[in-house]
């Protein structure tokens, strides 16, 4: 039996070290795929891939031949983008279970943690005062989810299971609806779902028509004093509207995970405004072990010949 | 046809307004079902049923012939024990589906506020800090729930909906399992369900058998630094065993929304403990409008003779 040749691919991150941090040296383990750092690389020509996260506007120049880009994220606007990619080129992302529990798990503390006062709570408890606050029924907090991929519907599953009123904003009827929950397709999904809800969590991907969805047309719909949790990416926030939408009360505040720029420059005024509430980028990762499998998978599938099975649509842009 | 007598009622309780909270005062919606506070009864012989939440040692002795006594609250250990209330009579307690997501919500919360760092994301906000903490996948977490009534099983649906693995101590198998939740049932369900877990969410009920089970052999079988959830009863919690396990490490810490004495007094050391999260007994509270109805139905069965629906078993205290 002839031994195959091993595949090549190549990693490129302006941000991060992918393979260490990735375990994306399959040595033994996998000698018939072989991922190079760029300064390992000897023969250009034959690398056939990348493994990418945020990489540089000419990372991809010096190989001819590369037919996949693999994101080791679910956000692959920044790859669909990218000058350096023609669009015959497969573009494939991780698909990881553990990031929709993730953000399911973000999304029903924020809710819990706004509804239900955890911030005055932990104030309290600082001044050991016994101050219990009035408690309203999980159902009558009408929270609105927009996105329904694999991340919405897990949001959307956990919220119903702790009683909350569900509407949620998808590009097609689901397959597994949850009892209760209101689902909305078509062109006007978005600003239906939100009408009068108390609530509104951002899950979109980000395509050319979701940037700057989040805006005063949006925020208007919302019930006066709504809560925005922004879990999505920091180009769908109009930000100069988000801002009116909390000086004049129509948004009573909002926990944001993303940003334009991120990290979110130390000296900007979103850090310091009681109204938000900050995290790093940390409503969901995906996990080092699923990304080594995955990326294994899909460079095995290359080199057979195979349908990618991570492949993303290039033209719903997720 | 003649018209009916109404059923009477005594509203007992040493700790609120019973009738201005919970609008108890049917009026014309329910001419045959009278509430009345203990200075406007004028034939005490007439009281059939009391609606109580902590009614004072003697609250009963005046009325003769109470044949029921309904609890607004879910735990009804204090009326079980009570001296003024003779085995034979029944006694009911509010079953509200609300109580059962505000229970989920907020273990949820508790869960994912703990493990996720919130608390230190919190503070590099106020430092605008961007410093991402670690994240383990939702799986990773071993998580214990103590009880599967109503409020367990709520509570077992909403972690497994946010991806963690989940074990549970219940009285019987369920017959609605979740999907990759370990149910273990029997004399040593309690001890077999904590081995090995991260963290222990405890929601049975008080009864002479669950009194003290917080203590140092359940807290041994635990991981090592695990976070205990304590939002069943105060009496639950073997105090110095727990101070003992926070102390020497076998707890890192605790969320604690029930309490032996509440109010939670200022001076005791628990609320200056930077170990603990305190909050008022809060997880979880019944609501007005189902308490209403849920009275006036257990009235209306005493009334005409039927089985009541909502009544507890002496025998198994719940």
């Amino acid at each position: 039996m002839a031994v195959a040749e091993p595949i090549y691919g190549v990693l490129l991150s302006d941000a991060m070290d992918l393979k260490s941090y990735y375990s994306l040296d399959f040595g033994d383990v996998a000698p018939d795929v072989r991922l190079l750092n760029p300064d390992e690389v000897t023969n250009p020509d034959l690398i056939r891939f990348a493994v990418c996260w945020l990489p540089g506007p000419a990372a991809f120049s010096p190989y001819p031949n590369i037919e996949m880009a693999m994101s080791v994220g679910a956000g692959v606007d920044a790859l669909l983008k990218h000058p350096g990619l023609n669009d015959d080129v497969a573009i494939c992302r991780v698909r990881d279970p553990n990031q929709a529990d993730l953000m399911a798990g973000y999304a029903v503390h924020e809710v819990v943690h706004v509804e239900r006062g955890f911030a005055k709570m932990q104030q309290s408890q600082a001044s050991a005062e016994w101050a219990p606050p009035a408690i309203r029924p999980p159902r009558d907090l009408k929270v609105a989810v927009l996105g329904h991929g694999s991340m919405g519907a897990s949001v959307v599953k956990a919220l119903a299971a702790c009683g909350f009123s569900v509407s949620v904003a998808c590009r097609r009827d689901p397959a597994d609806a949850v009892e209760g929950v209101r689902y909305f397709t078509g062109d006007d999904s978005v600003l239906q779902s939100v009408a009068g809800q108390d609530v509104v969590i951002n899950v979109l991907p980000l395509t050319a028509k979701t940037e700057n969805i989040l805006n005063a047309a949006l925020f208007s719909k919302l019930a006066k004093g709504a809560w925005l949790i922004q879990i999505g990416r920091g180009e769908h926030l109009a930000e100069d509207d988000f801002v009116a939408a909390l000086d004049n009360g129509q948004l009573s505040g909002a926990t944001l995970d993303v940003f334009r720029a991120e990290p979110l420059p130390s000296d900007h005024p979103f850090w310091a405004d009681p109204r938000l509430r900050i995290t790093p980028h940390i409503a969901s990762d995906t996990t080092p072990r699923i990304v080594a499998e995955q990326t294994l998978q899909s460079a095995r599938e290359l080199h057979a010949g195979k349908p990618l099975s991570l492949a993303v649509s290039r033209g719903q842009g997720y």
